[in-house]
């Protein structure tokens, strides 16, 4: 356990390690509804932040947001065979759509006579019922290509739910495009994982591999799946978002044709992509620590916390300068937006009750300040990643900050990456392959030659518990990109694919 | 028919007006699921601005956005008694939460096996769950108040839906907030009901009348209810926003205790407040024409639409200059963000065509520039609200778009408050109410004395279908706060209340 926190460390159970963080950074709870969970305002913010960054960027690209329903009914999830073979299957149904009095109690029970004639499915994802609005949308070419973006809730009843990463209930946004060809909907894929890339890289500062994914893991009834794939500081890796090329299957499912420039009647070109909760996750996963919440200063809720140290008239003397300071920090803008400033001026904690409320919360900087500092004119910036601490004269304090935050920006990202390659290595033989994945846990990304076969994919899988997370679109390393034998079967390989344990 | 647009005149048929009018604004569509909508990018894009600048209202003020649950355990939903009664039976109920393959076919069955053991209810607002959920969450007064805000969807399954007004699923904001006093939630529920007059009328630029709902209108489980009220052009009152002092009965019913300053253990006092995708229909219903929508230029999609008109070479030069001028405005800011700006350069559609397309989805603005203007050095503004032309010297081009703005977003605030008046109406005796409600439609406001009682009120209804639409807390008049006799019983009123026919 960190000293007072409750947060087991990550190297006694990285796992509990992270519901304890979870808990203790005060991001979400477990809900009395089985499998969901409450995000609370700490967590909530990120979120927006993260949010607001992604729609910027879809919205830069052309895309519109709108809004489709909840409730999908039943027959919708037979259409596409693919599809509902692929995942539909644990999702909520609704049978109902009345309550009535207990006649047997002071209750509620449900109404038998309000049974509906159609079963309705909380939306899993939309891609059945926007294609059904599609059909009526799209009639030629000029309607085309229509880029769609949601922002929206879905459900998979999942058997082992954990905060963020899997629960029953998500948040996210799911896009759904559609294009006259197939290289106009191959194109909107890779802008999309661009775009993801960026959220993950700039905003995240979690480095991730761009790759397409083998047949075996691609999303049900699409032509083709692209992934962001990113390292856990327990080796694993987690699919932090997918951008599918849907080729014409949901257009033939949905009969969505277009009259073409010259004339004829075609299917269109679909896309689907989306990003979730799951996103903080993977945010928790890569950078915080055994203190609490790491956060990307561009996401924090809290980016400089100012504590104000003393008693009586000291007290007083302190917490109008450190108002001031807050007044003074929070109306500079970094980063697009204006910093976002706390003062903890809490008479009946310690300082010490406040740097580790802070430190589980993820504030990226900590001021602290009495009346000595006052006296001299300075005061003590610590920063939260690396934990060093800085005397700065107070008229020097915004560019101390914005420099903290810059730095740790920068730091979080650079820390991920170093540890990506410390932890990404090359293996050639099936002896080894099998010794990397001796244990339980992860054991980092495993670069290998693959014969490009399901059966050598399941059976590596079944062996080792790791399995291909993508095949990178641009190579780790240059030599990856050259043939070689497969690592299990022996047989030739095109290139290089990175193998891991996952979330 | 107003032209070739498809759109029933509101004098024909005003709902009919109404169904029209969001279909060729392209605002939204109905859905396959029975009362479900699909919000379409020209309608959420309205949603989007009016969710921001509330957003923005609610944060200065103190509150944080969080997320709780869709599902609601049946059983949550027995615990307030009052809140129950109230309204809480018309909701989907989830009794399953698996499919299966038909053994009998190609499609998918509702899996027998995979009964849940409690139903659980797609929520119809939140208040049980979150209480559920601040049982944990509040200990001490150091923990209040506490202000927590939702961005959501909700369903009510609603027998006579219609777009945006009344939706089974529809998209809102629910607040719920804790405090230490009666007082200080009281003070929260004002906070709110200004922020949502405020949203209405600088926003929308919709009057509303601010008021205090009668006991037999009051939300269910509630202390009180505040409202806004607004009227419609068919001179109906429709309600846009409410705020409800909860007093303790949700704390009571979830348990939710604090430790005061002196160490007393008491129940806390609560609120909560919502606006809805309803407020898009209540834009709608106050502005549009027969022509189609009439927006608000601070919520509009489109700002300005640019149509260049020429064909051949003239063509080309025109839509440079298009450009030009789009760049320009587009790069200017007004009201806070940057000028929403289209340019209509479709070669296939004619002028006509695209100033009727234009008009039905709600651009503000209209800029017609062909050669001769080039050469002119001029362009022609259009207004939507007034459909006043102006040549403009193309130098001054901006700011004539931001006066325009500026002028129709007055306008428009002006007209309804115009219309507002002029069909508010002080009625003494119950003759002369029986006969202003003679017919079948709205009547406009009708502000008559009323003795404070149920039965007085559900008589009133009863025989003209007009509600108290609320006490207001300003009087629109001076002499109405004054005390008199009941327009109905004949009975000691303490001031004249707002009755009308609602949606």
């Amino acid at each position: 356990m960190s000293r007072d926190k409750g947060i087991t460390s990550r190297s006694e159970n990285y796992a509990e390690w992270y519901n304890d963080l979870v808990k203790a950074a005060d991001l979400a709870d477990n809900s009395v509804v089985r499998g969901c969970m409450v995000i609370k305002p700490n967590g909530y913010a990120v979120w927006e932040r993260l949010r607001d960054a992604l729609d910027n960027m879809f919205k830069d690209s052309g895309h519109k947001n709108a809004y489709f329903p909840l409730l999908i009914p039943k027959s919708f999830l037979s259409k596409e065979a693919e599809h509902v073979d692929g995942f539909a299957k644990e999702c909520a149904v609704v049978t109902h759509h009345r309550l009535m009095n207990d006649p047997n109690g002071t209750g509620v029970v449900v109404d038998p006579e309000a049974r509906l004639e159609e079963e309705l499915i909380i939306r899993p994802t939309s891609e059945t019922i926007i294609w059904h609005s599609y059909k009526n949308w799209i009639q030629s070419y000029r309607d085309l290509p229509l880029l769609i973006n949601q922002w929206a809730n879905v459900m998979r009843w999942e058997l082992r739910p954990r905060l963020f990463l899997r629960t029953a209930e998500f948040l996210w946004q799911e896009g759904h495009t559609a294009h006259a060809t197939y290289e106009e909907a191959e194109e909107e894929t890779l802008t999309i994982l661009e775009i993801y890339r960026r959220a993950a890289e700039e905003w995240m500062c979690v480095p991730v591999v761009c790759g397409i994914k083998s047949d075996g893991e691609k999303f049900a009834g699409a032509d083709h799946t692209y992934t962001i794939e990113a390292m856990t500081q327990d080796l694993r890796a987690i699919q932090a978002g997918t951008s599918h090329h849907l080729g014409q299957n949901f257009a033939k499912a949905f009969d969505v044709t277009f009259q073409t420039k010259e004339g004829k009647l075609e299917h269109v070109y679909a896309t689907s992509w989306g990003v979730s909760t799951r996103l903080i996750g993977t945010l928790l996963m890569v950078h915080s620590d055994d203190n609490g919440f790491v956060c990307p200063p561009k996401l924090a809720p809290t980016q400089l916390v100012i504590i104000p140290i003393g008693r009586g008239e000291d007290r007083e003397k302190v917490i109008a300068k450190a108002n001031e300071i807050a007044d003074q920090v929070s109306s500079t803008k970094w980063a697009g937006s204006k910093i976002r400033v706390e003062i903890d001026d809490r008479e009946k904690e310690s300082p010490g009750f406040k740097f580790n409320y802070w430190e589980m919360r993820g504030a990226c900087l900590r001021m602290e300040i009495g009346p000595r500092d006052l006296e001299a004119g300075n005061c003590v910036i610590a920063r939260r990643d690396t934990g060093d601490k800085e005397t700065i004269t107070l008229s020097d304090v915004v560019s101390a900050v914005t420099q903290g935050l810059d730095g740790m920006q920068k730091n979080l990202f650079e820390r991920a990456v170093a540890m990506r390659t410390e932890n990404t290595i090359r293996v050639d033989t099936w002896d080894e392959f099998q010794k990397v994945f001796e244990g339980e846990g992860g054991a980092g990304f495993v670069v290998a030659h693959w014969d490009g076969t399901q059966e050598t994919e399941d059976a590596i899988s079944a062996a080792t518990k790791a399995t291909i997370r993508c095949i990178p679109l641009t190579p780790l390393e240059p030599s990856d990109a050259e043939p070689g034998v497969c690592v299990y079967s022996g047989k030739p390989s095109k290139q290089r694919v990175v193998f891991a344990r996952a979330y």
